[in-house]
């Protein structure tokens, strides 16, 4: 494996790699026996810091990946015949292959949304045939911290789309994989946007922020997870060397490396934000308001931009591209791509 | 965290640490940006060293762990109104709680087997209904290799079953979590006791062996998996950060290191089974032939074992115990664990 | 059972009951021993008589309702990665209570369709991620005909949905609840507008149109459902005494009496739509093409009208009902109504 | 159709038609228009009819067949993890399909049991894990009455089995297919072998007795039945024209039709076991305490036997034949068949 593996980019946070505290955390793990499938002291101590956090009567979940958190902490809530409610741009609904319908037997009721942000109209506009067994049964609206479109929901906003699911019998889901880049932003604790506004299931990610793998389910009505460890095994997504991932989210959540992380990452965002907002040809299309930065350029140059740095296109209809910084994205890559950019316009 | 969490055991082979030299080639690994999902050099790397092993026209995938990648190569190769033939201690019917039909929607038809190990006569014993739309239809044959008890198939065994299997229109699954302490057991490559057999769909496991998470679907023919991709991706198995799954795998496989392993790991057994044997009280219960000793031993003794020794009760009933060595097990491990034994007794 | 239970209406053509010659032939049929589940001569003659109208190389199953024929259908022709993609009207998307989802593992992609009808570049505008194993991958397009909205396609416009279909790797599905009613509308046969367009796999409806209960899933290529019987048992919907089903079918199809019953209840549709369409406060809505009128009327007389009639109201928020005939609609029925509606506006 | 297909037969009292009585009440039914799926004055006087059976607290639904009414029972009081115990003979562990395992996702547990019959020791042999997450849990034990090997359980065996269920925290299915046969039998009332002996959930059975289709789910415990309506739904098993279905077991229930019906049966096979007992070469291999008579007869009889009686092999192995009577099984039937099979031994 040669040196030009290294190509720097702006595709995913999740193509950077692991945060070097983290991984020295995982590796004091590395130490003797203990009992698999999380009954050791790295995952009771996880565990602690996570209820310090959100509340001693939540139930924490770790597992893989942010997609089983999602799909695991969504069956868990529902019965197949229920319907989850979430925006068109939802990474359950568009970006994890049908995982949520094959494994929940429900259908998501996708609405679109401009911003990636549900609205309490928006999600009333598909409460029909609430009774009815013709229909599915609205049962869960889910939303995304910071959004899919780099947007986030401030504490008031979640609270109004708290009490009216609440209101109406459902609950409410959150999808927190970029949740350290909402919090920073709003300059919330964890818990304002999830527990104390009303967030009744939480998907808490860690990999888009300098993890390795592991994502945390949780759970702030303990009734809601009696029978989670169930469906934690048989969705596949117990570790049986669970001490790693609880090192991971020890470290991540030890001396705010989370908050370190994100800072930067959403500082990256704001910086790149400010250098090609002004760069005629570039189109910004949404708030930057976490570490993603959208725009539309012209189509022609994305091939040559690409051929230097990673991006994806994230319309190919009207060349509208997503730049994502991360906790390692540095001054010098974004003077590298800008300068590039500027250079192709 | 106290230095207590070290107390060492028998319990299982997961609960070992990983090995050194994995962990350094994670921390290697950890190395810039790189495409997230597989598509990395790190990836490409160990796909390549894994068909160097099993053949170039194998279709290679990494999952997270054992139980997904047993669902999801069985669920690859049958239809929801298909059966699974299995002996009764398999892994994929005792220990996934329900996760293959759950994911698949098979029936598991298991058959006692007394040694863990399946024969033409009993999967034959479980031919019935076929063509009869009443009755689920057999179409995979699944084996565990080592067993769940303990024993292995000879690759001669492994080809009558296969032989078997196929005339009868049905694949030939492999469980092979342990496959390391088989392989070296039998002084055979992998490819010998897998696709060389007649086995045609792999769960190649290195987690028992000194990994820390990480497994590989192995299809022999690769018209099996043609849309594997999408199978593991709506089963939640989809590792963004790939090539830390990669890095452990380049480990494992390069300079014999899951060979060095499982040797050590059989050895640790092999002494384990010569120090008991022949304690009264001990009447160990299945041929040793890979790193786990079976034996009945007086109930009234377990808890104290247990209070020095971690290792589980397999069957109440008879007062049946499992004592698994790993890669890590020392020979003071065995001196103590046996001198103790022999006190109690 | 008071006589009341005789208040008539134009809910749905599923509150009329059954023709009296398909009673005779169940009566008929109920003579002696035969073999259960489909082996009867009963069967093997309605299985003939549809081998004659669509094809001696289909492959023809009996089910109990539509639903099922739908998801069945389905079911045979995707995996659960796939996505089915429908108008927002289907009764699959719609009416079915998310059973397609839960028995297929499939995402629906509804996209909106004003009168009920997909085309091409509705199609074509949800043909995304192809080949990325994150997004579920369309497999099948399915159309209803005549569509939920009243309204019908032409053999050219199935025709071309069709082409357009196989050409992106796909199959085409109809849902034929009021197939009936279509062919009768374009004077067609039923292979015209079916295989004879290019339609893959079609639910064969007959219980809207005069039946007690039935409907048949037609495979126009029979490598498509060479499992077929074994989904159906599975799926729950292989009826033990089928020659009931058969001789229903046997009489639904002799002598044309599906013909006779759908040209009655579209006449009785055309015939309401004229009695309808000149009073002011009356807004007819969709093409009257088949057994329904669609219509928007002020919401206040809703529910004065409904005490004499039943009907159902389609859409809350901008008042529009929809009234149904059928084959025992009389010309009583649709003066008296029409009178009563006239009198209230 | 030709008269050939009155072969008469033992195969399957499913195999006879449908009683005259209940084909009359069906076309009463066929009165005009009444609103569908259910709300309509027969399926309320049905209702009321089942309620006034097993008690007005029940939870009556119709479905169309008895493997639907023992799945859908089973999802609604079961999560996908959990298990269901019953015997190796069950019809919901080998005539389903397996479909069980794909609709609610659990596992079966089934035991050997000779007579077909659970004992609370046959269910404690499986109450292995709980509360261990690696394995299915328990939640549902299935009894079949009369069950599929024509034995019966008294009242006082039902209840043993429901007072050992529920001090486990389970909950008592039974599948009354044939529960107007056993009921004969054990000269007792409906609610005394089901709902008054610790039953739960029932399968109740009308279309091997007489009727067309249609089977009911009974709850025993409103609370288990709140959102059957949406299972039902989604589980393909609503009837749009319910009328008929109820107008059959209006029928069923009125003036004891079930009674007499059943008590023919069960005459029929005493009369025929009566008769073959003493035929040398005849081992009759059960009690006959239902419609069936089970028995070992000579291999080289069979087909000839078969060419003039429809009867199905039980167990190949052993020579083991089924012989089942049904409601208009004929004394001459059974001379015919007795005469025949003594002069082949």
């Amino acid at each position: 494996m040669t040196g030009s593996i290294n190509k720097r980019g702006f595709a995913s946070d999740n193509n950077a790699g692991v945060h070097p505290v983290i991984l020295e955390s995982m590796a004091f793990a590395n130490n003797g026996h203990v009992i698999a499938y999380g009954d050791d002291p790295y995952t009771e101590s996880a565990v602690a810091r996570m209820k310090g956090i959100f509340g001693q009567e939540t139930g924490i979940f770790f597992v893989f990946i942010g997609t089983a958190a999602n799909v695991l902490g969504l069956s868990s809530v529902s019965q197949p015949f229920n319907a989850v409610i979430c925006p068109g741009t939802a990474h359950i609904h568009v970006d994890e292959c049908g995982a949520p319908e094959k494994f929940t037997g429900c259908k998501l009721l996708a609405v679109d949304a401009p911003d990636g942000k549900l609205t309490v109209d928006l999600i009333a506009s598909q409460m029909h045939g609430i009774g009815f067994e013709h229909h599915v049964q609205p049962r869960v609206v889910s939303i995304t911290q910071a959004t899919e479109l780099g947007t986030v929901y401030t504490p008031d906003e979640i609270r109004r789309i708290a009490d009216y699911t609440h209101a109406n019998g459902m609950l409410l889901h959150m999808d927190g994989a970029r949740i350290s880049n909402a919090a920073v932003t709003l300059d919330c604790s964890f818990y304002e946007i999830t527990g104390g506004a009303g967030v009744d299931v939480l998907s808490f990610g860690g990999t888009k922020n300098g993890m390795m793998y592991g994502e945390a389910v949780v759970f702030f009505n303990r009734a809601l997870c009696e029978d989670f460890k169930y469906r934690r095994k048989q969705g596949m997504q117990l570790a049986s060397k669970m001490r790693y991932i609880a090192a991971q989210f020890d470290a991540f959540l030890e001396n705010d490396l989370w908050k370190r992380n994100a800072l930067h990452a959403n500082l990256m965002a704001q910086k790149l934000h400010e250098s090609v907002r002004d760069i005629p040809g570039v189109d910004v299309t949404q708030k930057v308001e976490s570490n993603a930065v959208f725009a539309r350029i012209p189509a022609a140059i994305i091939p040559e931009l690409q051929k230097h740095y990673f991006f994806y296109v994230w319309d190919e209809e009207c060349s509208e591209v997503r730049w994502m910084c991360s906790f390692d994205t540095t001054a010098e890559d974004i003077e590298g791509f800008t300068s590039l950019l500027r250079s192709l316009l």
